[in-house]
């Protein structure tokens, strides 16, 4: 068990009514990576001044957030399976989900409300923007199923919201912790966003062309959802007129069988580079973000660990 | 319109994504009381050294929190209408009240996160209890349609949870942004909680008492619900055995024109004085009210808008 780990595990969820925290220890209880509380910690050790209990609330407050926003993605979505345990509209019911949800907002605050007074009014203005920025990427996500074309400007100023602002801003309120110089919030900031941007898009690569086994859900959930990824969208970017007829036949049909759906859509995607594309567009924004740790002043080993990150993700396979 | 009023419509809603910003705009523009955010604004005149700016951004976080738990109840409820209007999940769709409702949450955070930083901490630590509490007693709410008997202790302390906490403690940071001593803090919000739970009451009296034209809505719909409100309860605990029966028959027959069902429901509360019952416990929670105000430190105008706030509450018809 890692350090973020230790300190989740020590929350005792067990309060009344049990209705309403059971769903929310079930949440958090997900064997994820805790990706963004570890790079909050990460960051807070970096400069090395942080009080320990500040960065360990903050990095609670982060991922209560992070996991209240899976929760009501999922009763907004429909989805049965999180992680392959049901969702909790599933395994409960609607009404618990979505209060469950609004209980664990209210937790996160109360986690940034036991950080140091002189720098929690700070790090709340941070967290604010960062949660309107996930909630409005959300709608926009809900909004662009609707839209007949959505430019790759408009997805990735949408990805960004939605997945990435939350990365960067966890990276900045570790720094912010540990008194960083103003410079170097924004440079880790912006490190931030491009791994997020990154990881998103490694994430649409994945449901494509990624291995079952290893990712651990079906490949081309995407492509049966005609979701407007990367992907997608750059196809109809080079498609001739004839494959984005084929696409949109393809996409729109409800009759053919999903695996050659799925293997007629990677075909088309295979005539048009789809993959290299994708995969040079998440070498960009990695490119970025190593480019921001060269203007970052810290100690070198520590730097090193964010490069390691931001390289490690771009490889991922789950 | 009064200052609160002015204050709100002063914001600006007509933000990208509309989709997201305009239900908000939409359920904040509800030709309410504003009950909360003007209680915690005479609290703050009360001692006259609060500084406006702080009460105005605190009242406004209030309100907006107070419309966010209307809007999401409304969807956990299925109800269609809401003053008159439809609510936000019938006029667009439940995602949008869903992501809509978080996201005023986060806005109510961002209107705290603009009072003074030597008084924030304190009013953010206040308003997180109490939205916990609102929380944990919509969740009661619900949990008490599913049990087979809930007693009036335990309806009193999901009430006290889901409206009197919301009241008592916009009325406490009011006062406290104003610099009230300490003890007055306890008085005021003890004051709060018991106007909160003679509103409450009131409002249970007035769905089955009431006169439609008034009310506004019509007469009876705790009622039809079954709902398990102060006068049911009290009803079957002072109903003998054939009452008992005849009660539990009417509430669960289904067949039964809804009118006859109100009528005769209402024949078995007046057997039982069930009327007279809620008005004497209205009285008590209003008494206890105004004990406290004799307890409290403030200038005997503003002591007596408190009393006749509380008075009014108790005989209000709407």
């Amino acid at each position: 068990m890692n350090d973020f780990e230790q300190i989740l595990s020590s929350i005792d969820w067990h309060r009344e009514p049990y209705s309403l925290y059971e769903p929310i220890a079930y949440t958090l209880q997900n064997g994820g990576k805790r990706l963004r509380p570890n790079l909050l910690l990460l960051a807070a050790q970096m400069y090395g001044s942080a009080k320990n209990t500040d960065a360990d609330n903050a990095a609670l407050a982060i991922e209560i957030f992070h996991n209240f926003t899976l929760l009501h993605d999922d009763v907004m979505d429909n989805a049965d399976l999180r992680r392959s345990r049901p969702t909790v509209h599933r395994k409960w019911n609607t009404n618990i989900a979505i209060l469950s949800g609004d209980t664990m907002i209210i937790e996160a605050y109360s986690y940034l409300a036991q950080i140091s007074e002189s720098k929690q009014p700070s790090v709340i203005r941070m967290f604010n923007k960062m949660a309107s920025a996930v909630c409005e990427g959300q709608q926009l996500d809900m909004d662009f199923e609707k839209l007949k074309s959505v430019s790759i400007d408009q997805y990735i100023n949408m990805i960004e919201k939605k997945t990435a602002v939350l990365i960067a801003t966890a990276l900045q309120i570790g720094a912010f912790l540990a008194d960083a110089r103003h410079d170097d919030l924004d440079y880790i900031y912006n490190y931030g966003i491009n791994i997020g941007l990154a990881f998103q898009l490694q994430d649409d690569l994945l449901d494509t062309y990624g291995d079952e086994k290893t990712f651990g859900k079906p490949i081309g959930g995407d492509i049966l959802e005609a979701k407007k990824t990367f992907l997608l969208l750059k196809a109809f970017e080079k498609a001739d007129q004839q494959q984005k007829e084929q696409l949109n036949n393809l996409l729109a049909d409800t009759h053919i069988n999903a695996q050659e759906k799925i293997t007629a859509v990677r075909d088309i995607y295979n005539a048009l580079n789809i993959q290299d594309e994708t995969e040079n567009i998440i070498q960009h924004y990695t490119s970025l973000a190593l480019e921001q740790l060269n203007l970052l002043n810290a100690a070198p080993q520590q730097l090193q660990q964010l490069r390691h990150i931001a390289l490690q993700l771009m490889k991922r396979e789950k």
